[in-house]
């Protein structure tokens, strides 16, 4: 299995064709993942949000006041969220999506224009299967963000949106090397793919896009959606 | 950057050289990361407990009735543990070393003996850098595990023992692509590649190391210890 950078993409802006900047930039292959990170996607279909124009609730307010953080910034993630799930030290929430993560992945890091934030795509899910369908080769995509985790310290690369690949393998039921059960496992191995791209992608290297080539699964393909933990099965929302 | 199973390694018993048998088994050279599954260290080293030997405390079998589990495997978790974190439906704990995980890493499969489970190492990191010492090559070695997460479906693999290699990599401070600030990012780099490595591996298919290679960072060496969040700085413990 091996890990290419894709190299020499220009600054995405709202609009840019991201397929033809990539086919330009790499070769693909039928049968690559192709992991994008969420930032690019963001801007090349424009959800960003420029903080001059965001007039702080009174919830906002106090929640800045509270972590020492930007009240208009803070509106834009509220505005992201359905639901806070800690507000102390940092601001996690559940995204309209299910992703529970810091500030509802509104970022400010890497965008050329000052005082401006990117959103999480509306769906990223359809950004990777748009993306897929553009690209007009056989691969896997998936939209990729850096999460943190409780009780581990740093972030990691995850899979917000898949398409063309599983985004789990479910192992429960099959047998282990010595014929007995392997009761518990299902392997987020879209979650593991974004990870490996992440170590590529590194932050400042303007990375956006790894080529993931000679990985297959025996999985289903699936999507972003079967790496969110339901509700009711969350001991920790 | 390429990811290399390791194949041909035979089931690893108590004693065992492991060093021995992966320099046998697989070319490695200065500057590769070696991802060695947590399963074949602890079988190396001896960390296994047949269950019929244990006799469950009233605590281990009021645990088993009330999430339908085995009195004797509670009995061996609680023995690993220093709290439990959750007990609905898994039980989530926080062991000696301070990973929180399910089961504290008591694990039933992939082994030979029946009745019989096997334990995180004693020390992670210690197992980690033995193992890169008898190795005798300058390489990285991560001892790993696959565990659960809050809020995502699947395991992921992580790194829980490490040596000769950065386990996370602190960009804060460092500027962006448009010379701003990265304000929050720590990279957990050991947990990245552990994922990575968690490809190759597969869970029936004996392969417990991966060969990453051509992978660098510069961050300086670390522990599997930079992983674990502090309890003061834990919204979720």
């Amino acid at each position: 299995m091996e890990l290419l950078p894709v190299e020499g993409l220009p600054e995405i802006r709202p609009g840019d064709d991201l397929a033809a900047l990539i086919t330009a930039a790499c070769e693909i292959r039928p049968g690559d993942v192709l992991v994008v990170a969420q930032k690019v996607i963001s801007k090349a279909e424009g959800r960003l949000r420029a903080l001059g124009d965001v007039t702080p609730s009174d919830q906002a307010a106090e929640l800045a006041r509270r972590l020492h953080g930007d009240a208009r910034m803070i509106q834009v993630v509220l505005d992201e969220s359905v639901r806070i799930v800690r507000a102390e030290r940092a601001l996690i929430v559940e995204t309209r999506h299910g992703y529970v993560c810091a500030n509802a992945g509104v970022d400010h890091s890497n965008i050329e224009a000052p005082d401006t934030v990117t959103l999480l795509p509306e769906d990223s899910d359809r950004s990777a299967a748009d993306l897929r369908a553009r690209l007009g080769v056989d691969v896997g995509v998936i939209v990729s963000d850096t999460f943190g985790r409780p009780w581990r310290l740093g972030i990691v690369n995850v899979a917000l949106g898949v398409a063309g690949l599983p985004a789990v393998h479910d192992l429960r039921g099959t047998p282990d090397d010595f014929g007995r059960d392997l009761r518990a496992t299902v392997v987020a191995e879209a979650d593991e793919l974004a990870a490996a791209a992440g170590l590529v992608m590194r932050k400042t290297a303007r990375v956006p896009v790894v080529v993931v080539r000679g990985w297959s699964s025996e999985a289903a393909p699936g999507t972003g959606r079967d790496l969110v933990r339901p509700e009711a099965e969350d001991l920790f929302r």
